[in-house]
């Protein structure tokens, strides 16, 4: 019994464990609170940073790893605990606005913008997000839109959020999508939110720097109508790379969209594509195209946008009453995944 | 020849005609320029207060009738010119903000609201204000939608409006709605107004203060969608009356115009009624109705609002093709009466 387990071999493997979302080791975050070492049994307690922390299993999993890599161990134990407050503050420093920022990797932020009301852009923001989610990659979804919030509809997502070590923690969809929308935040869900224009701005950096995104490969920002607070500030305080534009058959749309267009252009975001939507329904009697609203004006848009018609989507019955019932997950449209595609073929890095 | 017609009695009837606008006579506003009698001819020039005055033929009739009306008149001529601008503010003062109001005598100011975009504000205000100019009353629309105007492209008109002797004039639709939109003002249709909330806030105080509304039975406010600055200062700046609210039978247009029906509450503005748009679409191949957009939800709205669904409309291709066109004076829809009927028997003064 030459070399006995010691405390600090446990301690110096700990140091190696970094908590998956704060990127740092468990012992520089003061998370390893007691080892107790018997023979060839090991026992530790670890704080996390909040309680029910969804990182949990998988902290412990990387605990038990690390302990069980050094030699002549036998039968490990853990216990989990959480810091108070004060203790997490010691080590995270205070709550304060952005303070969720430092941990966030977003690769792509791309924005969906239309200037019109109604057109579909929460409906095209949910399918996308879908889309690069069931493709692998990490996706979330900053629901821009302060005052009339249509994305916790559609993923049949109800708040208040959880608290993250710092920040708050997005909702997950079951196709792993991260969700964030101020109406999370509202203590009933029809409450309105009546505020100015610098209140709407500044809830949307709280929605970009108090969340905990962590790594994600696209975040897309669903915007509200208009050309005001809400689309400026997320164009000039979020790094968006790019713009879908999504519009309708209807000439009073195209025409507003191209006021969408024009601030685009004014602010220098680069469009990356149109979508056009409500663009036919289809009678399920007869099987009919009928241009419900009118003739195609994709054409102008995209012209106006210098960017491609990604899509152009039908009226569904049965898309609305899935949006409805918050199960955008499950549309399934032959037009959607060809928007991906495109989506994904405008995207400048993969270009 | 006792009585000999002097150039004092001619001045003393032009005192007693007044400026049908600005409701102050011709002599106290400075208007009567020259006098000139030989024998029972009579000469006058009368300078109006702003070039292309629109009220030129009825002040030329007028000052007409006053003249012939004295004792010994046989010729009448008058001569029309304009005030320089320097005489206007020797009259009528610098233009400064709000100077319209004073002239200004509305009846009744209702806002058209829903807090989702996209729902039919815009054609259910059309549709009201062109059915109770039909009805006789003096209507005017007031589009608050500064970012993404509907209104002139539904009544198909184009600024630049006029200026009037205070400031601007409203521009008015072949049924004599008056309307005045932020887009009339803007260089080019689809330019975006990128504009932070106070601007927004100001814009709408303007297009109330700063346009010759002049006398007005119903001035019908187009909301934008959301509940921050548009709508909060439409309800604290105007004399709101009442509400008329719009939805659609998607749970998530429901869901939102709730919001805005909290708003309402909040700022205790009366709902006077509810109107659900896109409630079905008529198949014109079979005649079946279809439920586009799910089952109706007008009754919960209602019911949350205190108010009585006034009107269900349907979506009808026609009706889209009119609105695109800048017809909504020509839709004829059976509903459209029935929500004019409903409108009128909800309006305070006629309960």
């Amino acid at each position: 019994m030459t070399n006995a387990l010691t405390k600090e071999q446990v301690l110096e493997a700990l140091s190696h464990v970094n908590d998956p979302e704060l990127h740092r080791s468990l012992t520089d975050l003061k998370m390893v609170r007691e080892i107790q070492v018997r023979g060839d049994k090991v026992e530790v307690t670890i704080a996390l940073t909040v309680p029910n922390c969804p990182m949990k299993a998988q902290i412990e999993a990387d605990v038990r790893t690390a302990i069980n890599a050094l030699p002549g161990v036998g039968r490990v134990s853990v216990q989990m605990t959480a810091m108070t407050d004060e203790e997490r503050k010691a080590v995270l420093g205070e709550p304060k606005e952005g303070s969720a920022a430092p941990y966030n990797h977003v690769k792509h932020v791309v924005a969906v913008m239309s200037g019109k009301g109604g057109v579909g852009k929460s409906l095209v923001t949910g399918l996308l997000a879908c889309g690069l989610a069931r493709k692998g990659f990490q996706v979330g979804v900053l629901d821009a839109d302060i005052t009339g919030p249509s994305i916790p509809m559609l993923f049949g997502m109800h708040g208040p959020p959880e608290p993250g070590p710092v920040g708050i923690r997005p909702l997950q969809s079951g196709s792993g999508v991260k969700v964030m929308s101020m109406n999370f935040l509202l203590e009933a869900e029809d409450r309105a939110v009546i505020w100015r224009g610098p209140l709407i701005g500044r809830a949307i950096t709280q929605l970009w720097g108090d969340v905990m995104w962590g790594d994600l490969d696209y975040l897309l920002v669903d915007l509200p109508p208009g050309t005001s607070d809400a689309s400026l500030t997320t164009m000039q305080s979020l790094p968006v790379e790019g713009i879908i534009m999504v519009t309708t058959p209807q000439s009073l749309a195209s025409m507003i969209v191209r006021k969408a267009v024009n601030m685009a252009q004014a602010l220098n975001t680069p469009i990356l594509g149109v979508v056009e939507n409500m663009a036919y329904f289809i009678c399920p009697d007869t099987g009919k195209r009928h241009l419900i609203f009118g003739e195609s004006h994709a054409g102008e848009v995209a012209m106006a946008a210098g960017a491609p018609v990604i899509a152009q989507l039908p009226i569904h019955p049965e898309v609305a009453a899935l949006c409805d019932s918050g199960q955008v997950e499950k549309v399934k449209l032959d037009e959607a995944q060809g928007m991906l595609d495109g989506f994904l073929k405008a995207m400048p890095a993969n270009k």
